[in-house]
């Protein structure tokens, strides 16, 4: 099957260049999807976009094959390295943007954008399509969003925005400044500004913010006719599935465009809506609604008021990445970074200096704490020197299984399987936790005692000390990194926020209170 | 809005209970889906599933205020806590199940399941229905569907399967033991037996593997009119889209329902269908597929063979899941953990030994080289003690900035922003990491030289060993952590098995190094 690839040629000028690389495409059974070229001094640049049979490595060679060794030919998929080509072509003439545009899907569009200088993108803001543009500001970080909101004037970016549904529009609308909103809010067309007022009432991360309100609207008394009827005329954004509704709105029930096709056209739609399996309210959470529709495999769910009156429908497209946004959060604070605000391209160095060094502060803070114990005990170290030696052995044991029970707690109440106000699960996870830790530790502390035997040559009661530290340091660390993230969500927190580096911390304030304590006593103690 | 509520009401047997209940519930608004009890003894004990728009805490108190102070009763959501109380009603009376099971989703029934002891759990397995028990078994991890495959015999499984779609029946075979596949495969009925086989050629991580058979195929030729009545007269998983072929199968295009009732019936598809924006090669990567159809906004992608024949259809409801389970997976990887293949509620504490104490064992081994490093240095930590205190601060700091570089990275590297292919990202990444981690790590120098000072009253010589240590180390620790997931992409890896504890202890090595090898010149030079 062929492949979308950019290929950018760049050779030295001379007529019939492009005709003679196209008629080899034709010859490799290459589809070529587009052609541009320009010539800057002596040297021709040819940007083809082709679907291609062949790999980039093998197409790069024909093509050098057939235009001479000075011919420099690079070949790539769409993605990040065909985004790089793409934006090595526009550098120098950003105006061919509009002839390029039409063959592009908005995402690679945008990765090219954010491979080029600011000033050059910039100035290719200015020059997109209104589509692509509204495309774009749906796709950006909250980064790219300002830089282009700066760019250009506020009838500019309307005309952007009027060019998305209604729930997109608002998810552009939500990420600008609140005065910004308002003064574009002012120039959409009036029936998009109507559902986009509408819709903002709810913030973007609820079912209310994620739900349509595009979506056919009928009477439980209306006719499998005029369903279709409504469906072949009305323009909506959901064009699979009819909502019925009853008295003052009331939801009654879905139909699906199949359920149409197989009925009798003068069948009652209130006969045939089935009663959705759930529904909810637009403040539900849009993590929780994603999680709702996967469990009970739900592609379209109703977003009803208290009074069980229709607002919207969330679709699984909605929610499609939405756990898998919530998930790449964790990992970042799980790697003790803060919510991810703009891509990593597009951060600053100081943007990442700013979303780093908070967590390591506090870290260094609280490590503090751990230097100062051992401080205190200076005086055991200046006597057996190779205590220290296993410091690091300990702590990171111990953080190792805090983490390891922490994100095990964490997955299991992401995917439901546990509940942190179920009293049953805590003592469950509490006890599960205690055995677990407890086999481990006796492995640890066994292999732990052999090791430390060999490197201290034989001294018992050291080696005793680690050992009882190690298996000590396992049972504390496990409860601390299954209890902490329960706790967390308990009080309404992210789970990872407060686990991963934390954990970690709290664990080595532990071990060093354990440790020099259990040495000082039997070490000393026995000499 | 009303929510779905489990209870369970124990009460002291006597005539009317039920009858009380419900018309308590009836005069609160509540909604009785379904009612089931039992008498043990002098006890009666009641499980009502209900809509209520009230908190279940404010149900639990007007149900006992209704039936006196006697009577224990509990209301929970759906969920876990529900499938602990399902769970408590079944304990006594597993018959009773087959009652319940029509008012409840496989996933809540599941949940309840897994609450029971195994014996009770294997008894529920032979009671259920064909199609509970199918859909049971598609949602079960591989360690419950070994246990129901243990526990009936090969023709009950083979009914219960017959009831999941193709793709869906083939996803529960593939967790089976080979032997017990081809013994099942024997027994299906003989259309799903012929897709199934078809399908089990491909692994089920693959697009192959997720893809969907049974989709409407009409020929290019075909008209409007036909399209609409093989929807209506068929029965397909996929029912919005029709598929245009061409000569040989040749995928043409597909054309959606709303298409066909927006367009005349004698029109021909082949001049309807829209050529697939995309399509993959059933070998792709299912998490490639989930990837691209939420980068494109692609809700049905084709699945072609090289010579571009239509086998099968990949929709967003089938790839929905595929990166919330992969980020699931790289947490638990990051974590220390393996790849998790059961629930936490179902793996006994063996098992959770068994996933945890490799990666807890290679650490260990790793880190008695930081032992053996800081054993080195026993007579300067000797006589200058205070050193041992700073261990724990420069590792974790470093520990730290490698699992925030690694995070980094995993997620831009995920999203599809870098390529681990191109060379122009890996030196951007390299310069990027290498200019953050030198203000980082000048910041945490400057704080940690006054520490130092602080704690060792003054001693310039050990607090400059401090400062230079975390310098150095934030920037190998940083370039560490950003380059260990790249080049395990680079080798095909998961990025995230490598990092998390595998970057902490390197980092912790080269810390050991640099910080003792520092200390020994300073600090003992200046003496």
């Amino acid at each position: 099957m062929a492949t979308r690839l950019v290929v950018l040629v760049d050779a030295p000028d001379r007529p019939g260049l492009l005709s003679e690389t196209t008629g080899l495409l034709h010859r490799l059974g290459v589809n070529l999807v587009t052609s541009l070229g320009y010539a800057v001094e002596d040297r021709a640049r040819l940007l083809l976009i082709v679907d291609s049979p062949l790999e980039p490595g093998e197409l790069e060679e024909r093509i050098t094959g057939q235009l001479g060794e000075d011919a420099e030919v690079r070949a790539a998929p769409l993605g990040p390295q065909g985004a790089e080509l793409l934006a090595e072509f526009l550098l120098d003439k950003p105006g061919l943007v509009n002839l390029l545009e039409v063959y592009l899907e908005p995402p690679d569009l945008l990765d090219a954008l954010l491979r080029l200088p600011g000033d050059v993108r910039r100035r290719l803001y200015r020059i997109l399509s209104a589509q692509s543009l509204g495309r774009i500001m749906l796709l950006a970080d909250e980064a790219t969003l300002r830089e282009i909101a700066g760019s250009l004037d506020p009838d500019h970016l309307a005309k952007a925005i009027a060019t998305l549904d209604p729930d997109e529009a608002v998810d552009v609308l939500q990420k600008l400044p609140e005065k910004l909103r308002r003064l574009l809010l002012g120039r959409l067309p009036d029936p998009l500004r109507r559902e986009a007022l509408q819709l903002l009432r709810y913030p973007p991360d609820t079912a209310g913010g994620v739900m349509t309100t595009s979506v056919p609207v009928l009477r439980a008394s209306d006719t499998v006719q005029q369903a279709l009827q409504l469906l072949r005329s009305g323009d909506y954004d959901v064009r699979d599935t009819i909502v019925v509704v009853g008295d003052g709105g009331r939801l009654v029930g879905l139909v699906t465009v199949d359920q149409l096709l197989r009925a009798s056209p003068g069948e009652r739609l209130g006969r045939l809506a089935a009663r959705p399996r759930a529904a909810v309210e637009p403040e539900v959470d849009r993590e929780e609604v994603a999680r709702m529709m996967l469990r009970y495999d739900i592609n379209r769910l109703p977003v009803v008021d208290r009074e069980g009156r229709f607002l919207g429908l969330v679709t699984i497209e909605d929610v499609a990445d939405v756990l898998a946004e919530e998930a790449a959060e964790d990992i970042a604070l799980l790697g003790g970074l803060e919510k991810p605000r703009e891509r990593y391209l597009k951060a600053s160095i100081l943007d990442l200096f700013k979303s780093r060094i908070p967590w390591l502060l506090l870290i260094y803070a609280i490590e503090s704490v751990t230097a100062n114990i051992i401080k205190g005990y200076e005086d055991v170290i200046q006597r057996i020197a190779l205590l220290a030696a296993f410091i690091p052995l300990v702590m990171d044991t111990g953080g190792n299984v805090g983490s390891q029970a922490s994100s095990m707690i964490i997955r299991a109440l992401a995917l439901g399987e546990i509940s942190e106000r179920s009293r049953h699960d805590i003592v469950y996870v509490f006890l599960k936790e205690l055995a677990t830790a407890a086999l481990i530790g006796s492995t640890l502390a066994a292999i732990g005692f052999g090791f430390a035997m060999v490197l201290s040559d034989g001294d018992v009661m050291l080696s005793l000390s680690v050992a009882l530290t190690l298996l000590i340091v396992t049972l504390l660390a496990d409860i601390i990194g299954a209890t902490l993230p329960i706790v967390a969500r308990r009080l309404g927190a992210d789970p990872a926020a407060v686990s991963g580096p934390l954990v970690t911390t709290i664990v080595d304030i532990s071990v060093a209170l354990v440790y020099m304590g259990l040495a000082a006593h039997l070490v000393l103690g026995a000499r």
